[in-house]
């Protein structure tokens, strides 16, 4: 790769053919990973010199804020040049992101046929296949020879979007079916069209949701897939590349909710703090008012406390464990239920093994408790005569609030799913304040049962 | 798809032919899943009707526990015929999880030519990218003419894993250059390969990670990406659904460690409840440990409880909003680090944008805090006369415990990545614990400030 003091280099010593040269050698990804790093000047004199082409290919790859710069700094003429090269589907997502004004200005610089295709994709909801597909595909009719097939990529290929399925269309434009080139290369050359037909294709509805088409592509395992409107017309393709993004954004979006905020519309470093507070605060706010129960718990218990001030001293402790169990149990399933690996229907298993994991670990970290006590009381004075009892309270009260947590855990994204909501979004909070009180409650009932009589 | 009580009525009723053609018709991953719900003796049976090479596309897509089951229904013969059919890549992956004895005698039963092709694939380590390849694919020279090579898809192309590039080498098998078929089909028919060729190709070493090769999958945006020993010699080729998988499970990896497991080997379904209580164990004793600092920091403030034993009852409500501050925080670096958007050199700018919203989102809670205690005074008695005191303690450490939080939270991935080490795998747990104990001393220190002299 290019490193960036020669581009600096270059530019100052105006060696524009040899960094012209240099450039149109790296990947398209590699350039524009470079050109993030320079300044707008240095930018705009490197889109000015590249053939049109791989400047389009290398600016569809850019963020959308060096792309907003770069089209000020250009001037009318190369940002036509450049919007007109791109790629249908890439310049409709820019158009998405830019503002309003921005938009319609770039819309005013394209040529009239451009600017329709751009306008009808623009037209389909926000989060819809109509903003994901790409207009640019061959079709074919089903009594063509392959011969004339091949003729026909031939002379009109260069356009398409990706070649690897083509569409056979009737005179009314309805899809009829998708034969694949592979199968097309393989048949011999006066072969029919429709010989090599079997009718069965799976089609995206244009006005159906994104997220639709990243689970369609998983099962049918394509690089391509046809969208059609309600009568069963072609209307473009979405390549997998695209989906590959869509499903990354949403791998993220269920991330953010596991960590307990709303998800982010833009990249994290994009984001203005202000949009940053609001969509932490709603959750943030929520988890609070729900932890104030423990404040009240703890109200309850309040007498207890001022009898022996020592258990307090492992509030946070046992409430902690609960909430890490908690937290392991829910992440395993709601990523398990995520992937498909994990069915509503399993939900006794899970019960069943969550049962178990939580008793055994719950028993290891009691030990552990246990032995802290225990080690502790023969150098410091602070547990008292009492210290065996107070061992096993700790003890018990771990062994339950853990098996709390693997359980509570484990069934509360199951029974958002089966309410039909999404388990990511709010699991983990949910369990973690519902373990807290619970936990706090067990422990001092715990306390109560073994330490009533002596502390208490 | 074929409803299950219409496959079980069919299997009653021997209508067999109908069945297959009922089958046939679905596509590979619904019948899969249709297989799944099925007995094992209903399985085997349809696996015995089905016309080989859709048996072996089926075969490929069900479970490791089904291939298994189903391999020792089939009998030798069809398990060879079944065998003989799975694309080389997909007969790796089976080999791979199989028992070793049961993995043997598979291999006994494919034909010489297969047998070795088999044993060299499952001879490249394991998680390495020769495990992934297929090693069906074409290769071409570079003096043909493009009629010649399409001659040459039509002749062979059936064999391969994929045809939308093709692997120009020289006479020692040494890769060259790669063509598009994309390009060969838009070249005129007499043109020569080398006429297409620009010498410059992207491929992958046969023996680094696979997590590299998602990497580089993602940054070339390419179907496809060839295999080659250290000496340049085309070995295979690996496509971008297998990568995909790759890329699913290193987001679930990453998924479970934010959850403060261990990542699991297997599906959570499949995983024994031993192996499940070992990969959480590790960890939860970690925290444990960690978390016992919160015992001895309130140990400290012992006296401070016994004089006031209301302040221990809003420990758990603030001490869990530090970790849930600092739970947003890094969750949404963690992701961002992950997908790329952020880098090492944005810390100081995540610093100041963490630092806002942690002053705003504790000033809010703080906010809420104060409110509940100043309602709750005038109706209980629990607060005692210093309810303004006690009301400001609160409001002050919230401010405190959920700016450290979401500085602690942001700053901590960014160091674990500086150092080299995994973001995702630790941050969370070591926020918690670290906002926890640290969270306690800055309330308590509060409180002494603020109380001292009155309550305490």
């Amino acid at each position: 790769m290019l490193a960036i003091e020669t581009v600096h280099s270059m530019v100052v010593g105006r060696e524009l053919h040899a960094l012209r040269d240099a450039i149109i050698d790296s990947a398209p990804a590699e350039v524009a990973e470079l050109l993030s790093l320079l300044s707008t000047e240095e930018r705009v004199l490197i889109f000015r010199i590249l053939p049109r082409e791989f400047a389009a290919e290398i600016f569809a790859e850019l963020d959308v804020d060096l792309q907003s710069t770069l089209l000020s700094g250009l001037g009318d003429r190369h940002t036509a040049r450049l919007l007109d090269e791109m790629a249908a589907d890439d310049r409709t997502a820019l158009l998405e992101e830019i503002p309003a004004e921005a938009a319609r200005k770039l819309l005013a610089l394209l040529p009239k046929e451009e600017r329709e295709v751009a306008l009808t994709l623009l037209g389909y909801p926000e989060g819809s296949v109509g903003r994901l597909m790409s207009p640019d595909f061959l079709t074919i009719q089903q009594d063509w020879k392959v011969r004339e097939v091949l003729d026909h990529i031939r002379a009109h290929g260069r356009e398409s979007d990706s070649l690897d399925t083509l569409y056979v269309v009737d005179s009314k434009g309805v899809l009829v079916d998708e034969v694949s080139v592979k199968n097309l290369l393989l048949a011999s050359l006066d072969d029919e069209v429709v010989s090599l037909m079997n009718y069965k294709f799976e089609a995206l509805a244009v006005q159906s949701d994104q997220e639709q088409a990243v689970e369609l592509f998983k099962k049918y395992n394509r690089p391509t897939l046809p969208v059609v409107d309600s009568a069963g017309v072609l209307l473009g393709i979405v390549t997998v590349d695209d989906i590959l993004d869509v499903q990354e954004e949403e791998v993220t979006e269920d991330i953010q909710k596991l960590g307990g905020s709303e998800a982010l519309e833009d990249a994290y470093i994009r984001t203005p703090v202000t949009t940053l507070i609001q969509k932490r605060a709603g959750w943030l706010l929520v988890l609070f008012v729900g932890e104030m129960l423990t404040a009240s718990a703890m109200t309850y218990f309040e007498d207890a406390i001022q009898r022996a001030v020592v258990l307090a001293l492992f509030v946070p402790l046992i409430i902690s464990s609960g909430g890490n169990s908690g937290s392991q149990a829910s992440t395993l399933i709601i990523r398990a239920l995520a992937v498909g690996e994990l069915r509503l229907k399993d939900w006794m298993s899970v019960l069943r093994r969550e049962f178990i994991a939580g008793i055994s670990l719950g028993a290891l970290l009691g030990a552990v408790g246990f032995l802290r006590v225990l080690i502790w009381a023969q150098f410091v004075d602070t547990y008292g005569d009492h210290w065996l009892a107070l061992a096993f309270t700790v003890f018990f009260a771990l062994l339950g609030v853990v098996t709390l947590g693997s359980v509570a855990g484990s069934m509360l994204p199951l029974g958002l799913k089966k309410l039909n909501l999404d388990p990511a979004t709010s699991s983990a909070p949910f369990v973690a304040t519902l373990v807290d009180v619970a936990g706090l409650i067990l422990y001092f009932t715990v306390a109560m049962l073994l330490l009533s009589g002596t502390l208490l």
